[in-house]
This record gives structure tokens, C-alpha cells and sequence, in this order.
């Protein structure tokens, strides 16, 4: 019999958690969690832990542990319970953990994420400042421990599948495809007095709301090329992005030949989680809707850049280079914030994001202080242009 | 250095001929013209002659090899000519020859090409008879030989470049895209009274005849179904067909994740030829025009029945095996003739074709005779009903 698959999910209450939690349920002699690593939702960790009886579990913070430590039903399973950062480390790199799923958000996901890299195991990665604010220093540890690092958004799942079999030095260009957002086709001059609530409202996905907002803003397609630069490491010349209003193709390669290898499914993230976890191999069950094309019509549009300046933004700190992703990242949730209690509005993310980008002197990336103190600069900034 | 790879062009002055000699003309350095086969175009044969300097050249009959001989500057370049079948399969098997373009049409296409795969060469295959007619016989030789064989039209490219980097078990389903043809939006009870002047135009690709006329008909993604059958290992209900009216998606393959890997390109030839001539890398220079997405609208459909009976007679033809595709094929060209010389109507050619397969005694392909014998008594059959 072949040996079971030691995952790590790391964020395991989130959505990509629970979804990565439905694939492996559906595939219980292929794959075994060994560790969670979870946030307040203590309740359905709790669920999680008499379900899939992994060997430790961290939490946010000591009072969580605590709490979990005396239910009866979870120390009768012999856990070990740890928490904070450490705890998520010690979730991250476990003896046994073959894969770590990285799914908590922020740079509370980082530093476990990096830690993992560093014990040699293999990471499905779905936390966004690994790479956007973080490229070059975990792609440099990816390198010197010879893991892999598999992407579950769907847009770099979809690159990192048509990309298979391939050789890097045959792209010819990275098209990641974007839906547009709820504000696509609204006239230009009525972005500026967009609410919260309509700006919330995703046509396609399901998301939080940071995340909601970067799509209609397209700072999120943005910080995607910057993903995508890391991840394939090709030219930023070479990553393009195409609007694509009904997120069934979730990205491509052009290839030297003019030929183009895209992926298709229906929007479900138990699609590219799955991939990432049964890698090189495709997993049947994985509890996704199938796709149905007859009766489809996809389109495809040129981003427009007045509507999308997040767009330019993202390529700009992408030449730039060293610091400037992590100060655009960290400047763009300070606003994403203060828009989301309309203390801006909704063009003036862009605008302050480019007074912010602006303003940094970026310098080069060697440790993770280098990143945290960009980030913290820019939040710095960010707030006081938003006052 | 690397070696120049040797290719010999079965076909040469033909639409498929041409469009290699194109690729071959812009990559001098990656590929060298062992030999050359041809039919009538005698004129274009010398200057492509003069132009890649062949060792040997194959054309239909005595008389054009004794013209061919006499030429001053064919004779200046030393070059060896012969004729007819033979001559076809020595310049298929000649020596120095890595890969066999097989793009000469009909049975007089499929001798030659058993004959390249028998002396081991690698092929990349144009002719349709060669699958559709006799692919076991052309199957069992090419494991035997242990040679590739890579398919140069657009939709048996497409999934050959899907299921790059995959295992053929992971397909879930094989989608072959179809254009539908000039009458895919036709009212259904006008379509008895179609002339050949209408079917013949063909709304993406300039083919010959018979093939636009199968396209209208759907007859030719019929045979994609069956070559597809013998080129992949797939079962018979693991290829589907989809309208898809602008042909930019040229096929795709669904996993047994759900996920869908699709290839696009514009509509030109010499995309999967040099696909095909630069397996497993891609050649950069290969004349054609890049896809631009954006503006574009891709729209797909679930094929109609009773609009495309001849797509049911395909899958029919191989769930009965054995001699019942060779049937079809050699049927469906006595019809399409007959068709194109108003002795029929558009929707007898279906009706006939339904009549031939039903009264054929399908048998074993064990030899080359099998799938003659089957041609022959089709076309007699075929021949008598449109009488």
C-alpha cells in the first residue's frame, strides 16, 4: 500500500481550510492531516479535530489553547496543543507533514509558511504575502531546500496546469485572466461614488472582503502578476492580463509558437486545492461541479487602465522592485479599510496608493525585517494620506 | 552542434506540404528535406527541389519522374527520382529521415506511411485514411516500432498538446471543438434543398473539397471522433464533440478533477505542423499570426442531432469496430462526390451513408487487405444507392 500523504493546513476554519478539508475527507486512504492550524473558530476546530485526529493543533493565543486543552473529547484523542506564531511554525514543519497547505491570511501566514520551506516540506500556497510582499526570500529558501511550491488560486493553479510539461524557457506570454469586477462596464464617471456595499458585490466569487474589493479595483489581478513573477519566473513584460467577465477560463500560456494552453472549470477552489495536494497527479474526487460548455459564451476584453489604475500600480512596483510590492500590499489594506468605512472613496485607493508608492524608497529584500519594516512604513503612510 | 533533424514531406506541393516547407524554410538550421513526395504539381516540385536541395524525390508516374529527370538544374543537384507507391515509400523510409510528414491524401497516403513506421521513423500524420480507416493495423505497428506519432490537423493537436505532462488515464473526456459549418444556424427543414455552392463555404478554414463538405455535413468530426479513438486509447464515450462557431479553441481535455485544459491559436496549419516537427519543444518561427483575445467572443453549443446525423454514424461505426469506419469513409467520399455533382441531396449523403454501414458485415482489420476489401465494397455500395 502507498504511504499516506502527511498534510499541514495552516488556517484550517478559513474557506480555503475547509475546502482543503472536503478533499481530503473525500480521499481518506490517500491523504492524512497531521497538524491544523486554526484561528477563533474554536467550535469547528474542535469538529475538525475529532474528524481527522491530527497529531497537533496550534490556535491564536494561549486562552484558545487552554480552552481546547480541557474538552474532554479532544484530550481524549492525545493533541498536542500549541499557539501564536510558534505554535504555527510547530504546525508547519511536523514531523510527518509531507505538504503544508498555507491558508492563514497576512503576515501571521508568512513566517510558518517560510518555516515549513525551510524543514524541506512541500507547500500547496494560498496566503498572498508569501509572494507579493515576500517573492524573492521565499523563492530563494523554495530553491535552496528544493521543495515545491504549488499555488491554489485558481488563476497561478490554471498557469502552474497548462504550464505542465512544459519548459519555463517556451513562454512566450502569462495571460491571467480577470473577471472585472461589479464595475466593469459602469460608466468612468460614476466609479468615484461607489458605496462599500456596491463594490462588495462580486459577480463570480465568493471571497472576504479585502479581497472583494481588490477585484473591483483589480489590485488583487494586480498582485496576482507580482504572484505570477515569482512563482514561473519570467520577464514582467511577459505577464498580461485579460478581462474575462465569466471566470470559467482562470488563466494562460502563450507559448513561442503562438500557441495558447488555457484551463477551464466552474469557480471552485476544491479544484486547485486538489491539484495541489495530489500533484504531479489529478485527484477524482474532489467534490467540484463539472463543467458544462454547450450553451457558454466567454468573452474576453482588454483591461481598460482609467478604469483599472490598481493595474498599472502593481506593474509599476513590480519594476521598481526590492520593497515596493510589500508597501503597495500593506498600503492597499490600510485603504481597502478606511474605503470599507467610507472615510475615502473608491478611486481614491489608486490615487493614494500611487502617492504611497511614491513616496518609498524601496531598497532590496534580505531578511523578513526588510519586508515588515517596508510594510509597516507604507501602513504609516497609507493612514496619514487617508486623514 | 546539434544534428539537423532529417524530414521527408509526403505531399509536398499540397496545402499541408507547403505549410511545412514554410516552418522547415524559417528553422534552416533545426531541420534539413531528406526527401520529397509529390503529385502533379510539377512546377512547384522543381522549385522546392532547387530550394531544399532533397536527396530523393518521389512523384505519381513514369512519365513526370522521366520529366523530372531531364531538368537541368533537378539533374545539376543529383538527386534521386522515382515513382508511383514505391517510389512513395522509399522516400518515406529514406535514409537520414527522422520524421515522415504523411501528407499525401487517400490510401495512396497510407501505404507509405506504414512504411516509414515499419523502418522506424517518427510521423507526423496529415493523412486521415491512416486512422480513420486503418487504425488498428497503423496502432499495433507504431507500438511495435516504438515511433511517434504526432497529429498535424488542428483538433488531434490541440489534445496531444492538452494532454502534454499528463497520463491518459487521468482524461476524463476528450472535447473535439466543431465550427459547425455553414448551416449550423440553418432552419433544419432547409437544409434537403442546400446546394454545393453553399455547403462549400466554409465559415473559418480553407480546405479542400471533400473536407468542406464534410464539415458542413459534420462527417469530418465524425472521423476526428475515431481517429481520436485510435490516436489517444480512449473508449468510445470518452469523446465528445462541442459546436464552438469561431474555431479558436481548437480542442480540449477534461480531467477526471474537472478541470479542462484547452489550446487556442488562430486558424492556421502551420501552428500544429510545427508543433508536430518540434516535438516535445516548440519552434518559435513558425509564420503564424498570434491570437489576440481581447474583443473576442467564444461561443460554444451542444451539436443537434437530427442537424448533424453523420456525427451519430461515426460513433456508431466504432462501437461496430473492425472494417465498419473504413466503410464509412470510403461511403461518405462516393456520396460527397455525388452531392457535389447535384446527383443528391445534402441530407442523402447521411441517409446513404446510414444504409452502406447498416448493410456492411463488419470484420477484423488483420491486413491492409481487410481495409481495402471494406473501401472497395463500400464505394460499390455507396455507388449503387446514390443510383
Amino acid at each position: 500500500m502507498k504511504k499516506q500523504k502527511g498534510i499541514a493546513v495552516l488556517g484550517s476554519t478559513g474557506s480555503i481550510g475547509t475546502s482543503t478539508l472536503d478533499v481530503v475527507r473525500a480521499n481518506k486512504g490517500r491523504f492524512k492531516v497531521v497538524t491544523l492550524a486554526a484561528g477563533k473558530n474554536i467550535a469547528l476546530l474542535k469538529k475538525q479535530i475529532r474528524e481527522f485526529a491530527p497529531h497537533f493543533v496550534s490556535v491564536t493565543d494561549e486562552k484558545s489553547a487552554e480552552a481546547l486543552s480541557s474538552d474532554k473529547s479532544v484530550k481524549s484523542l492525545g493533541v498536542d496543543i500549541g499557539f501564536g506564531t510558534e505554535g504555527a511554525k510547530i504546525a508547519a514543519a511536523y514531523k510527518g507533514v509531507d505538504m503544508t497547505v498555507s491558508a492563514i491570511v497576512g503576515f501571521a501566514g508568512l513566517i510558518p509558511t517560510l518555516h515549513a520551506i525551510k524543514a524541506g516540506k512541500d507547500i500547496a500556497l494560498a496566503n498572498k504575502e508569501a509572494l507579493v510582499a515576500a517573492g524573492p526570500l521565499v523563492m530563494n529558501e523554495v530553491k535552496r531546500r528544493g521543495v515545491s511550491l504549488i499555488p491554489v488560486d485558481s488563476e497561478h493553479s490554471a498557469v502552474f496546469q497548462c504550464l505542465k510539461g512544459h519548459d519555463t524557457a517556451e513562454i512566450e506570454r502569462i495571460i491571467l485572466t480577470a473577471s472585472g469586477g461589479p464595475f466593469l462596464r459602469a460608466p468612468l464617471s460614476k466609479l468615484k461614488s461607489v458605496t462599500p456595499g456596491q463594490a462588495l458585490k462580486h459577480p463570480n466569487w465568493e471571497m472576504g472582503r479585502r479581497i472583494t474589493i481588490d477585484s473591483a479595483t483589480m489590485m488583487n489581478k494586480g498582485f496576482e502578476v507580482i504572484e505570477a513573477k515569482w512563482l514561473f519566473g519570467v520577464q514582467n513584460d511577459k505577464i498580461d492580463v485579460v478581462v474575462h467577465p465569466e471566470s470559467i477560463v482562470h488563466s494562460m500560456v502563450e507559448y513561442v509558437d503562438g500557441s495558447v494552453v488555457a484551463q477551464l472549470s466552474t469557480s471552485d477552489m476544491r479544484g486547485p486545492i486538489s491539484y495541489a495536494l495530489g500533484f504531479p497527479g489529478r485527484i477524482g474526487k474532489n467534490c467540484t461541479p463539472r463543467l458544462e460548455l454547450g450553451g457558454r459564451r466567454l468573452e474576453f476584453l482588454t483591461p481598460e487602465k482609467r478604469r483599472f489604475p490598481c493595474l498599472t500600480l502593481a506593474y509599476e512596483a513590480l519594476e521598481i522592485g526590492g520593497t515596493a510590492p510589500a508597501v503597495l500590499n500593506a498600503a492597499d489594506e490600510v485603504c481597502v479599510e478606511a474605503f470599507l468605512k467610507k472615510e475615502i472613496g473608491f478611486m481614491d485607493i489608486a490615487r493614494i496608493l500611487a502617492m504611497v508608492l511614491g513616496a518609498h524608497r524601496a531598497k532590496t529584500i534580505k531578511t523578513l525585517d526588510d519586508v515588515l519594516d517596508a510594510d509597516m512604513w507604507a501602513r504609516d503612510k497609507a493612514a496619514s494620506l487617508v486623514k
